[in-house]
């Protein structure tokens, strides 16, 4: 079993989220020791949330949850780059299939890109 | 211009990096506002060192420099995407076309499934 290092950013590590056919990132979140075994023993995605101080398991609320479909590990073993199947087809809370939605333009503006795929006040009320 | 939020990691955003072209996850490292500001200007992707405790031009022994395609900001805005032309062929430091070489299997073990294109005694000497 490999050992990840959770001494870097107060007991987590960074999971890269990409979809497992198009390659498309989705987002990224933090697991810590608990989470990353909780992915691996339920093939479920599962997050540690910083805002609500506990696990997380991606989908519990929205039921688009992310199926696991490989895990890769970075040389350094501080990251984890999650392959999934994303269930409803939205990763982002605010609806759109990536949280990476926005491109910054030369200026330093924002463009919105991303595709809409629900209405976050429909799914979350 | 776009405010990124800081705060969340000790003054640092994570930057996950992607093959512009292939859309192959290459490596994730992390950004100080300098670091950030370095990149927009200068179009080669800028990192801070958190092992250094400095800005560090990726690149910058190897050769191995990324020049930045587009720019991509969560929905957060605390992690941000940079699709990049990676010079050389390879982002990891071990040689390796991307850091994510090696892969979890089901009973936890790690199977190397990289692309070697360096030898790293070479490159760093």
């Amino acid at each position: 079993m490999i050992n990840l290092n959770f001494n870097k950013i107060q007991g987590l590590v960074p999971a890269i989220v990409q979809d497992y056919e198009t390659g498309e990132v989705l987002m990224l979140a933090f697991m810590s020791q608990d989470a990353w075994e909780a992915t691996i023993a339920t093939g479920k995605a599962t997050y540690y949330s910083r805002s609500r101080q506990k696990l997380w398991v991606k989908g519990e609320t929205s039921g688009n949850f992310q199926l696991v479909k490989e895990i890769l590990v970075d040389c350094d073993e501080d990251t984890v780059l999650l392959k999934i199947e994303q269930k409803g087809g939205a990763a982002c809370h605010t609806g759109h299939q990536s949280c990476f939605y926005r491109k910054v333009e030369n200026d330093g503006s924002v463009k919105n890109i991303g595709k809409l795929i629900f209405d976050p006040m429909e799914v979350y009320k």
